[in-house]
């Protein structure tokens, strides 16, 4: 049964009160990621979309134990919002760690809800003009559409299995280097949705 | 202005008929990837869906040159959509290259085309059931809706910068292997997918 556009209006302002509420909270105990906080503070004051989790690119170091579809099993065992130095990486490698570790440069990702499908294609269509390849509508349903996007840098290779080192630190260093270009990338990439999403979004 | 139901159905069954076309093209000159041949066949021959385009997940070595975001300038030095052995790829490596080569295992990538918002939350649903995390409605018009999903299965790391090998050749082999059992589980994912896709698209 369709609910009453009146009920519709009532469920989503309280999902988008409530998700704003999150958002607030995330940032006022830094749990936000500096990069997308001028991003999501837009979003939260627009009338129509709300985000519900978001990532501005990270290098991790990922330790993972026994089953690596379950991310329960795995541990971050150094993550940064930011740029690395390959001293810090190197450091934090040499340190006891349980399973596979991998070294992996991740995009932003964005999650953004919306109350119908005309407004989840405006989402859509930002994602586009900013030259976004990866993402869409994940959910849709009367009164909820979900849309995820992400960037499409990355680097994933594993680095060390059990107690050994498996790369040298020569190509350790080389590999850091390109991470901070990816990240950097990732970005101003991050900017340019920032810049459709304000001109499309309101 | 929104055209009649009719005229709708009919550009549909115009899109899904060059569609399979396309497809039953690629598949006779052996363009298609052996893993994904069913799915696509099964998909081909529903009333509502089509393939665009599909990739059954792959190892490559990418030659890049110049600017990365131009694919145009970038080679597949190697490709294979099944097993690798280590000596192919480290022959392969010492060929002539012309820029930064990258190894990566890619996952399956599958855009599946349908006439209805409701048919392509029926494909989002198949591929959940799947679980499959990564994709959604990439274009949604009135008649013409794009999913796109793809596997999560990935490596991707710098190898050689112009003439010079970045990497062991043992780390290489652990490398290949890796990436191999990464094939493998993208290959069961890829058949989880068929089985749901079929129970739920007719």
């Amino acid at each position: 049964m369709k609910p009453h556009k009146s009920t519709a209006e009532t469920r989503f302002g309280m999902i988008k009160s409530r998700h704003t509420e999150s958002f607030q909270h995330a940032l006022n105990i830094g749990r936000m990621d500096t990069p997308i906080i001028s991003l999501c503070e837009y979003i939260s004051k627009t009338n129509n979309y709300y985000t519900t989790s978001s990532c501005s690119g990270r290098i991790i170091l990922l330790d993972m134990q026994g089953n690596e579809k379950d991310k329960r099993e795995s541990l971050f065992h150094f993550k940064k919002h930011e740029f690395v130095q390959f001293e810090e990486i190197w450091k934090s490698l040499n340190e006891k760690t349980q399973g596979t570790v991998w070294f992996k440069m991740d995009s932003f990702i964005l999650h953004l809800g919306t109350d119908s499908l005309e407004n989840a294609e405006k989402i859509i269509q930002s994602m586009k003009k900013a030259g976004i390849k990866r993402g869409g509508i994940m959910v849709a349903k009367e009164g909820k559409f979900l849309t995820e996007f992400q960037g499409t840098q990355t680097i994933s290779l594993p680095v060390k299995e059990k107690n050994t080192i498996l790369i040298e630190q020569k190509y350790l260093k080389h590999v850091v280097e390109i991470a901070n270009q990816k990240l950097e990338k990732n970005l101003r990439q991050l900017e340019r949705l920032e810049k459709e999403i304000k001109k499309t979004l309101k």
